[in-house]
Protein backbone atom coordinates (compact mmCIF):
# COMPACT_ATOMS: atom_id res chain seq x y z
CA UNK A 1 0.00 0.00 0.00
CA UNK A 2 2.25 2.60 0.70
CA UNK A 3 1.69 6.33 1.75
CA UNK A 4 -1.78 7.41 1.95
CA UNK A 5 -2.92 9.63 -1.39
CA UNK A 6 -4.89 12.17 -1.85
CA UNK A 7 -6.26 13.61 -5.15
CA UNK A 8 -5.96 17.72 -4.80
CA UNK A 9 -8.07 19.81 -6.94
CA UNK A 10 -5.75 22.85 -7.84
CA UNK A 11 -6.43 25.86 -9.56
CA UNK A 12 -3.41 27.81 -8.79
CA UNK A 13 -5.26 30.38 -7.00
CA UNK A 14 -4.93 31.30 -3.22
CA UNK A 15 -7.49 29.21 -1.74
CA UNK A 16 -6.52 25.36 -3.94
CA UNK A 17 -2.93 26.34 -3.18
CA UNK A 18 -3.15 26.29 0.93
CA UNK A 19 -5.58 23.17 0.53
CA UNK A 20 -2.54 21.97 -1.14
CA UNK A 21 -0.75 22.49 1.97
CA UNK A 22 -2.98 21.48 4.10
CA UNK A 23 -3.35 18.25 2.71
CA UNK A 24 0.84 17.76 2.62
CA UNK A 25 0.90 18.77 6.36
CA UNK A 26 -1.55 15.72 7.25
CA UNK A 27 1.19 13.63 5.28
CA UNK A 28 -1.18 12.55 2.09
CA UNK A 29 1.13 11.74 -1.01
CA UNK A 30 -0.51 14.58 -3.10
CA UNK A 31 -1.74 14.30 -6.63
CA UNK A 32 -2.31 17.47 -7.89
CA UNK A 33 -5.46 18.39 -10.45
CA UNK A 34 -5.84 21.06 -13.27
CA UNK A 35 -8.45 21.71 -15.93
CA UNK A 36 -8.03 23.68 -19.08
CA UNK A 37 -11.67 24.66 -19.50
CA UNK A 38 -11.80 26.88 -22.01
CA UNK A 39 -11.15 30.01 -19.12
CA UNK A 40 -9.69 33.00 -20.14
CA UNK A 41 -7.22 32.99 -17.80
CA UNK A 42 -4.43 30.29 -18.69
CA UNK A 43 -2.37 32.26 -16.21
CA UNK A 44 -4.07 29.85 -13.92
CA UNK A 45 -2.72 26.52 -15.00
CA UNK A 46 1.03 28.10 -15.15
CA UNK A 47 0.37 29.11 -11.06
CA UNK A 48 -1.02 25.39 -10.79
CA UNK A 49 1.92 24.11 -12.05
CA UNK A 50 4.38 26.43 -10.34
CA UNK A 51 2.20 25.17 -6.80
CA UNK A 52 2.62 21.30 -7.96
CA UNK A 53 5.86 21.46 -8.15
CA UNK A 54 6.80 23.68 -4.91
CA UNK A 55 4.86 21.53 -3.12
CA UNK A 56 5.67 18.86 -4.18
CA UNK A 57 3.60 17.08 -5.79
CA UNK A 58 3.91 13.44 -6.45
CA UNK A 59 1.56 14.08 -10.15
CA UNK A 60 0.28 17.36 -11.52
CA UNK A 61 -2.66 16.31 -14.21
CA UNK A 62 -4.41 18.73 -16.70
CA UNK A 63 -7.40 17.45 -17.99
CA UNK A 64 -9.13 19.18 -20.90
CA UNK A 65 -12.44 20.24 -20.79
CA UNK A 66 -14.34 22.48 -23.62
CA UNK A 67 -17.23 24.30 -21.16
CA UNK A 68 -17.14 26.65 -23.50
CA UNK A 69 -19.10 24.59 -25.22
CA UNK A 70 -22.16 24.63 -22.80
CA UNK A 71 -21.81 27.62 -22.60
CA UNK A 72 -23.54 30.03 -19.57
CA UNK A 73 -20.46 31.62 -17.70
CA UNK A 74 -18.94 34.77 -18.10
CA UNK A 75 -15.77 32.42 -17.09
CA UNK A 76 -15.74 30.35 -20.28
CA UNK A 77 -17.31 32.58 -23.19
CA UNK A 78 -18.24 36.72 -23.68
CA UNK A 79 -20.23 37.55 -21.14
CA UNK A 80 -18.25 40.35 -18.97
CA UNK A 81 -16.50 39.72 -15.86
CA UNK A 82 -18.57 42.11 -13.26
CA UNK A 83 -16.18 44.68 -11.48
CA UNK A 84 -16.22 46.87 -8.06
CA UNK A 85 -19.50 44.50 -6.98
CA UNK A 86 -19.52 44.53 -2.94
CA UNK A 87 -19.54 41.86 -0.58
CA UNK A 88 -23.57 42.60 -0.48
CA UNK A 89 -24.07 42.40 -3.97
CA UNK A 90 -21.82 39.11 -4.36
CA UNK A 91 -23.56 37.53 -1.34
CA UNK A 92 -27.20 38.35 -3.02
CA UNK A 93 -27.21 36.76 -6.20
CA UNK A 94 -25.59 34.06 -8.18
CA UNK A 95 -22.68 36.20 -10.41
CA UNK A 96 -22.45 35.37 -14.21
CA UNK A 97 -18.73 34.11 -13.72
CA UNK A 98 -20.52 30.80 -12.06
CA UNK A 99 -19.97 27.76 -14.38
CA UNK A 100 -22.39 25.78 -14.91
CA UNK A 101 -22.25 22.77 -11.76
CA UNK A 102 -18.26 23.32 -12.52
CA UNK A 103 -17.36 21.87 -9.15
CA UNK A 104 -19.88 18.57 -9.75
CA UNK A 105 -17.39 18.10 -12.98
CA UNK A 106 -14.04 18.92 -11.40
CA UNK A 107 -14.81 16.39 -8.26
CA UNK A 108 -16.15 13.61 -11.15
CA UNK A 109 -12.88 13.48 -12.71
CA UNK A 110 -11.27 13.53 -8.98
CA UNK A 111 -13.45 10.58 -8.24
CA UNK A 112 -12.26 8.90 -11.63
CA UNK A 113 -8.48 9.86 -10.88
CA UNK A 114 -9.01 8.86 -7.17
CA UNK A 115 -10.09 5.36 -7.77
CA UNK A 116 -7.51 4.43 -10.38
CA UNK A 117 -4.84 5.36 -7.86
CA UNK A 118 -7.12 4.11 -4.92
CA UNK A 119 -6.95 7.53 -2.92
CA UNK A 120 -9.12 7.93 -0.21
CA UNK A 121 -9.25 11.81 -0.11
CA UNK A 122 -10.72 14.38 -2.81
CA UNK A 123 -9.33 17.78 -1.63
CA UNK A 124 -11.49 20.76 -2.47
CA UNK A 125 -10.75 24.24 -1.55
CA UNK A 126 -14.45 25.55 -1.87
CA UNK A 127 -15.40 28.47 0.96
CA UNK A 128 -18.88 28.72 2.01
CA UNK A 129 -17.88 32.62 3.91
CA UNK A 130 -16.43 34.44 1.90
CA UNK A 131 -18.08 32.19 -1.32
CA UNK A 132 -18.82 34.96 -3.76
CA UNK A 133 -22.37 32.86 -4.14
CA UNK A 134 -21.80 29.74 -5.96
CA UNK A 135 -24.79 27.14 -5.23
CA UNK A 136 -21.79 24.24 -5.29
CA UNK A 137 -19.59 25.35 -2.54
CA UNK A 138 -22.23 24.76 0.01
CA UNK A 139 -21.36 22.10 3.03
CA UNK A 140 -24.77 20.28 1.78
CA UNK A 141 -23.81 20.13 -1.55
CA UNK A 142 -20.27 18.99 -0.92
CA UNK A 143 -22.09 15.85 1.33
CA UNK A 144 -23.98 14.97 -1.47
CA UNK A 145 -21.31 14.24 -3.52
CA UNK A 146 -19.72 12.25 -1.25
CA UNK A 147 -22.38 10.41 -0.86
CA UNK A 148 -23.14 9.59 -4.60
CA UNK A 149 -19.53 9.25 -4.70
CA UNK A 150 -19.32 6.31 -2.58
CA UNK A 151 -22.42 4.36 -4.36
CA UNK A 152 -20.56 5.38 -7.98
CA UNK A 153 -17.59 3.33 -7.95
CA UNK A 154 -16.10 -0.56 -7.90
CA UNK A 155 -14.55 0.29 -4.67
CA UNK A 156 -18.23 1.63 -3.08
CA UNK A 157 -19.38 -1.72 -3.92
CA UNK A 158 -16.71 -4.17 -3.14
CA UNK A 159 -16.83 -2.10 0.12
CA UNK A 160 -13.16 -1.28 -0.33
CA UNK A 161 -11.68 2.56 0.51
CA UNK A 162 -14.71 4.56 0.82
CA UNK A 163 -13.76 8.36 -0.57
CA UNK A 164 -13.85 11.43 1.35
CA UNK A 165 -13.86 14.94 0.10
CA UNK A 166 -12.16 17.19 2.73
CA UNK A 167 -13.23 21.04 2.12
CA UNK A 168 -10.28 21.85 5.01
CA UNK A 169 -10.93 25.62 4.17
CA UNK A 170 -15.54 25.57 4.11
CA UNK A 171 -15.72 27.74 7.64
CA UNK A 172 -12.71 29.53 7.51
CA UNK A 173 -12.57 33.63 6.31
CA UNK A 174 -10.41 34.35 3.35
CA UNK A 175 -8.18 35.99 6.55
CA UNK A 176 -7.68 33.04 8.21
CA UNK A 177 -6.85 30.79 5.06
CA UNK A 178 -3.97 33.30 4.24
CA UNK A 179 -2.68 33.08 7.92
CA UNK A 180 -2.85 29.59 7.70
CA UNK A 181 -1.10 28.96 4.49
CA UNK A 182 1.56 31.71 5.61
CA UNK A 183 1.81 29.21 8.64
CA UNK A 184 2.34 26.23 6.10
CA UNK A 185 5.22 28.72 4.38
CA UNK A 186 3.20 29.37 1.34
CA UNK A 187 4.49 32.06 -0.87
CA UNK A 188 1.77 33.24 -2.36
CA UNK A 189 3.37 35.13 -4.71
CA UNK A 190 3.30 32.04 -7.12
CA UNK A 191 -0.44 31.85 -7.20
CA UNK A 192 -2.85 33.40 -9.38
CA UNK A 193 -6.70 35.07 -8.47
CA UNK A 194 -7.71 37.62 -10.79
CA UNK A 195 -11.17 36.84 -12.96
CA UNK A 196 -9.59 39.00 -15.65
CA UNK A 197 -5.89 39.81 -16.16
CA UNK A 198 -4.59 42.39 -18.20
CA UNK A 199 -2.18 40.94 -21.42
CA UNK A 200 0.90 41.01 -19.39
CA UNK A 201 -0.60 38.60 -16.60
CA UNK A 202 -1.35 41.62 -13.77
CA UNK A 203 -4.80 41.30 -11.89
CA UNK A 204 -7.55 43.89 -12.34
CA UNK A 205 -8.06 44.46 -8.93
CA UNK A 206 -11.42 44.38 -9.35
CA UNK A 207 -13.36 41.60 -10.09
CA UNK A 208 -14.91 39.56 -7.59
CA UNK A 209 -11.62 37.05 -7.01
CA UNK A 210 -9.24 40.28 -6.22
CA UNK A 211 -11.63 41.94 -4.03
CA UNK A 212 -11.93 38.79 -1.75
CA UNK A 213 -8.26 38.28 -1.91
CA UNK A 214 -7.53 41.88 -1.11
CA UNK A 215 -10.14 41.89 1.59
CA UNK A 216 -8.23 38.67 3.17
CA UNK A 217 -4.92 40.21 2.80
CA UNK A 218 -5.68 43.04 4.37
CA UNK A 219 -7.92 41.37 7.45
CA UNK A 220 -5.00 39.24 8.69
CA UNK A 221 -2.76 42.34 8.10
CA UNK A 222 -0.10 40.36 5.51
CA UNK A 223 1.46 42.19 2.00
CA UNK A 224 -0.27 40.48 -0.61
CA UNK A 225 3.01 39.46 -2.59
CA UNK A 226 1.59 39.59 -5.91
CA UNK A 227 0.01 43.39 -5.87
CA UNK A 228 2.23 44.34 -2.65
CA UNK A 229 -0.53 45.88 -1.06
CA UNK A 230 -2.56 44.68 2.07
CA UNK B 1 -40.56 29.00 -22.23
CA UNK B 2 -41.97 26.83 -24.92
CA UNK B 3 -41.61 23.17 -24.96
CA UNK B 4 -40.19 21.21 -22.16
CA UNK B 5 -36.76 20.06 -22.71
CA UNK B 6 -34.27 17.21 -22.25
CA UNK B 7 -30.88 16.36 -22.28
CA UNK B 8 -30.62 12.50 -23.64
CA UNK B 9 -26.83 11.17 -22.73
CA UNK B 10 -25.91 9.61 -26.26
CA UNK B 11 -23.67 6.91 -26.60
CA UNK B 12 -24.77 5.63 -29.88
CA UNK B 13 -25.60 1.85 -28.63
CA UNK B 14 -29.13 0.35 -28.55
CA UNK B 15 -29.71 1.66 -25.07
CA UNK B 16 -29.66 5.22 -25.31
CA UNK B 17 -30.65 5.06 -28.45
CA UNK B 18 -34.20 3.30 -27.46
CA UNK B 19 -34.00 5.88 -24.28
CA UNK B 20 -34.10 8.66 -26.84
CA UNK B 21 -36.97 7.61 -28.40
CA UNK B 22 -38.75 7.29 -24.81
CA UNK B 23 -37.70 10.96 -24.45
CA UNK B 24 -39.41 11.82 -27.80
CA UNK B 25 -42.50 9.84 -27.61
CA UNK B 26 -43.17 11.92 -24.51
CA UNK B 27 -42.80 14.91 -26.24
CA UNK B 28 -39.27 16.65 -25.18
CA UNK B 29 -37.43 18.32 -27.26
CA UNK B 30 -34.34 16.66 -27.63
CA UNK B 31 -30.96 17.53 -26.90
CA UNK B 32 -28.32 14.66 -27.31
CA UNK B 33 -25.16 14.47 -25.60
CA UNK B 34 -21.98 12.55 -26.66
CA UNK B 35 -18.50 12.12 -25.65
CA UNK B 36 -15.14 11.48 -27.30
CA UNK B 37 -13.49 10.52 -24.57
CA UNK B 38 -10.84 8.30 -25.88
CA UNK B 39 -12.50 5.36 -26.14
CA UNK B 40 -11.49 2.26 -28.92
CA UNK B 41 -14.34 2.97 -30.81
CA UNK B 42 -15.19 6.01 -32.13
CA UNK B 43 -17.97 3.59 -34.34
CA UNK B 44 -19.80 4.95 -31.46
CA UNK B 45 -19.99 8.77 -32.30
CA UNK B 46 -21.16 7.68 -36.33
CA UNK B 47 -23.92 5.89 -34.34
CA UNK B 48 -24.41 8.87 -32.06
CA UNK B 49 -24.94 11.40 -35.03
CA UNK B 50 -27.00 8.77 -36.83
CA UNK B 51 -29.27 8.61 -34.26
CA UNK B 52 -29.56 12.47 -32.85
CA UNK B 53 -30.24 12.59 -36.83
CA UNK B 54 -32.81 10.25 -37.10
CA UNK B 55 -34.83 11.37 -33.98
CA UNK B 56 -34.62 14.82 -34.78
CA UNK B 57 -32.94 16.19 -31.99
CA UNK B 58 -32.85 19.89 -31.77
CA UNK B 59 -28.70 19.70 -30.89
CA UNK B 60 -26.74 17.24 -30.92
CA UNK B 61 -23.28 17.87 -28.64
CA UNK B 62 -20.39 16.03 -28.90
CA UNK B 63 -17.72 16.86 -25.68
CA UNK B 64 -14.02 15.73 -25.71
CA UNK B 65 -12.76 14.63 -22.44
CA UNK B 66 -9.48 12.65 -22.06
CA UNK B 67 -10.67 9.80 -19.88
CA UNK B 68 -7.28 7.88 -21.00
CA UNK B 69 -5.09 10.01 -18.90
CA UNK B 70 -6.72 9.25 -16.12
CA UNK B 71 -6.27 5.02 -17.26
CA UNK B 72 -7.78 2.52 -15.04
CA UNK B 73 -10.23 0.80 -18.28
CA UNK B 74 -9.97 -1.60 -21.22
CA UNK B 75 -12.49 1.05 -23.27
CA UNK B 76 -10.02 3.65 -22.86
CA UNK B 77 -6.35 2.01 -22.13
CA UNK B 78 -4.35 -0.88 -23.29
CA UNK B 79 -6.07 -3.60 -21.61
CA UNK B 80 -7.37 -6.43 -24.00
CA UNK B 81 -11.31 -6.82 -23.82
CA UNK B 82 -12.50 -9.84 -22.47
CA UNK B 83 -14.42 -12.31 -24.85
CA UNK B 84 -16.85 -15.06 -24.59
CA UNK B 85 -17.50 -14.17 -20.84
CA UNK B 86 -21.06 -15.82 -19.48
CA UNK B 87 -23.44 -14.23 -17.66
CA UNK B 88 -22.94 -15.13 -14.31
CA UNK B 89 -18.99 -14.14 -15.13
CA UNK B 90 -20.77 -10.66 -16.11
CA UNK B 91 -22.60 -10.76 -13.17
CA UNK B 92 -20.36 -11.87 -10.40
CA UNK B 93 -17.55 -9.38 -11.05
CA UNK B 94 -17.11 -5.48 -12.48
CA UNK B 95 -15.03 -6.02 -15.96
CA UNK B 96 -11.96 -4.33 -16.90
CA UNK B 97 -14.37 -2.50 -19.38
CA UNK B 98 -15.64 -0.29 -16.71
CA UNK B 99 -14.26 3.24 -16.87
CA UNK B 100 -13.90 4.91 -13.11
CA UNK B 101 -16.55 7.51 -12.71
CA UNK B 102 -17.91 7.30 -16.21
CA UNK B 103 -21.86 7.97 -15.58
CA UNK B 104 -20.71 10.70 -12.99
CA UNK B 105 -18.99 12.47 -15.39
CA UNK B 106 -21.13 12.42 -18.01
CA UNK B 107 -23.83 12.88 -15.90
CA UNK B 108 -22.02 16.15 -14.51
CA UNK B 109 -21.62 17.48 -18.29
CA UNK B 110 -24.96 16.95 -19.02
CA UNK B 111 -26.02 18.75 -16.22
CA UNK B 112 -24.33 21.73 -16.69
CA UNK B 113 -25.87 21.53 -20.13
CA UNK B 114 -29.15 21.24 -18.65
CA UNK B 115 -28.92 24.41 -16.71
CA UNK B 116 -27.73 26.76 -19.54
CA UNK B 117 -30.76 24.76 -21.26
CA UNK B 118 -33.04 25.39 -18.49
CA UNK B 119 -34.06 21.40 -19.17
CA UNK B 120 -36.14 20.09 -17.01
CA UNK B 121 -34.86 16.63 -17.51
CA UNK B 122 -31.83 14.67 -18.19
CA UNK B 123 -32.23 10.86 -19.74
CA UNK B 124 -29.53 8.14 -19.42
CA UNK B 125 -30.02 4.47 -20.44
CA UNK B 126 -28.41 2.70 -17.48
CA UNK B 127 -29.72 -0.62 -16.59
CA UNK B 128 -29.73 -3.08 -13.78
CA UNK B 129 -31.16 -5.65 -15.27
CA UNK B 130 -28.60 -6.76 -17.90
CA UNK B 131 -26.18 -4.28 -16.52
CA UNK B 132 -22.93 -5.96 -16.90
CA UNK B 133 -21.87 -5.31 -13.43
CA UNK B 134 -21.14 -1.33 -13.38
CA UNK B 135 -21.71 0.40 -9.69
CA UNK B 136 -22.90 3.09 -11.68
CA UNK B 137 -25.98 1.69 -13.13
CA UNK B 138 -27.96 0.71 -9.80
CA UNK B 139 -31.10 3.05 -8.89
CA UNK B 140 -29.58 4.04 -5.26
CA UNK B 141 -26.70 5.41 -7.36
CA UNK B 142 -28.77 7.51 -9.69
CA UNK B 143 -31.13 8.62 -6.64
CA UNK B 144 -27.98 10.01 -5.20
CA UNK B 145 -26.42 11.93 -8.36
CA UNK B 146 -30.16 12.90 -8.31
CA UNK B 147 -30.39 14.56 -4.94
CA UNK B 148 -26.49 16.31 -5.41
CA UNK B 149 -27.28 17.30 -8.65
CA UNK B 150 -30.24 19.44 -7.33
CA UNK B 151 -28.17 21.11 -4.58
CA UNK B 152 -25.22 21.62 -6.94
CA UNK B 153 -27.13 24.34 -9.35
CA UNK B 154 -28.19 27.86 -9.46
CA UNK B 155 -31.76 26.81 -10.23
CA UNK B 156 -31.79 24.48 -7.13
CA UNK B 157 -30.52 27.23 -4.83
CA UNK B 158 -33.20 29.90 -6.50
CA UNK B 159 -35.62 27.02 -5.92
CA UNK B 160 -36.67 26.65 -9.74
CA UNK B 161 -36.36 23.97 -11.95
CA UNK B 162 -35.69 20.92 -10.25
CA UNK B 163 -33.48 18.52 -12.53
CA UNK B 164 -34.70 14.90 -12.82
CA UNK B 165 -32.77 11.72 -13.79
CA UNK B 166 -34.62 9.46 -15.58
CA UNK B 167 -33.78 6.23 -16.44
CA UNK B 168 -36.93 4.42 -18.11
CA UNK B 169 -35.00 1.29 -18.87
CA UNK B 170 -33.51 0.32 -15.34
CA UNK B 171 -35.85 -2.25 -14.91
CA UNK B 172 -36.16 -3.51 -17.97
CA UNK B 173 -34.42 -6.59 -19.71
CA UNK B 174 -32.63 -6.24 -23.18
CA UNK B 175 -35.51 -7.98 -24.71
CA UNK B 176 -37.97 -5.65 -23.25
CA UNK B 177 -36.08 -2.52 -24.44
CA UNK B 178 -35.80 -3.69 -28.02
CA UNK B 179 -39.49 -4.43 -28.25
CA UNK B 180 -39.71 -1.14 -26.53
CA UNK B 181 -37.78 0.24 -29.46
CA UNK B 182 -39.15 -1.43 -31.90
CA UNK B 183 -42.56 0.11 -30.78
CA UNK B 184 -41.45 2.96 -30.72
CA UNK B 185 -40.26 2.57 -34.72
CA UNK B 186 -36.31 2.65 -34.51
CA UNK B 187 -34.51 1.05 -36.60
CA UNK B 188 -31.65 -1.18 -34.76
CA UNK B 189 -29.41 -0.68 -37.57
CA UNK B 190 -28.18 2.62 -37.28
CA UNK B 191 -27.07 1.70 -33.71
CA UNK B 192 -23.12 0.48 -32.66
CA UNK B 193 -22.58 -1.55 -29.55
CA UNK B 194 -19.63 -3.61 -29.81
CA UNK B 195 -16.26 -3.01 -27.52
CA UNK B 196 -13.75 -3.94 -29.60
CA UNK B 197 -14.76 -3.82 -33.51
CA UNK B 198 -13.27 -4.81 -36.28
CA UNK B 199 -10.75 -2.24 -38.43
CA UNK B 200 -14.00 -2.56 -40.86
CA UNK B 201 -16.62 -1.60 -38.02
CA UNK B 202 -17.92 -5.17 -37.84
CA UNK B 203 -18.97 -5.85 -34.06
CA UNK B 204 -16.64 -8.76 -32.77
CA UNK B 205 -19.91 -11.00 -31.57
CA UNK B 206 -17.86 -12.16 -27.98
CA UNK B 207 -17.62 -8.91 -26.17
CA UNK B 208 -19.90 -8.75 -23.26
CA UNK B 209 -22.08 -5.79 -24.95
CA UNK B 210 -22.29 -8.14 -27.93
CA UNK B 211 -23.39 -11.47 -26.15
CA UNK B 212 -25.84 -9.03 -24.55
CA UNK B 213 -27.41 -7.72 -27.87
CA UNK B 214 -27.57 -10.84 -29.08
CA UNK B 215 -29.31 -12.47 -26.00
CA UNK B 216 -31.66 -9.56 -26.15
CA UNK B 217 -32.82 -9.69 -29.91
CA UNK B 218 -32.91 -13.60 -29.35
CA UNK B 219 -35.37 -13.19 -26.37
CA UNK B 220 -37.68 -10.77 -28.31
CA UNK B 221 -37.47 -12.97 -30.95
CA UNK B 222 -36.41 -10.17 -33.28
CA UNK B 223 -33.71 -10.00 -35.80
CA UNK B 224 -30.49 -7.93 -35.73
CA UNK B 225 -30.29 -5.65 -38.32
CA UNK B 226 -26.45 -5.39 -37.86
CA UNK B 227 -25.77 -9.14 -37.58
CA UNK B 228 -28.71 -10.47 -39.39
CA UNK B 229 -28.93 -13.09 -36.57
CA UNK B 230 -31.77 -13.24 -34.11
Amino acid sequence: MGEKKAVVLLSGGLDSTTVMAIARSEGYEIYGLSFRYGQRHALELEAARRVAKALGAKEHLVMDIDLAKIGGSALTGDIEVPKGRDEGEMKREIPVTYVPARNTIFLSHALAWAEVLEASDIFIGVNAVDYSGYPDCRPQYIEAFERMANLATKAGVEGRTRVKIRTPLINMTKADIIREGIELGIDYGMTHSCYDPSPEGMPCGRCDSCLLRKKGFREAGITDPVTLSR
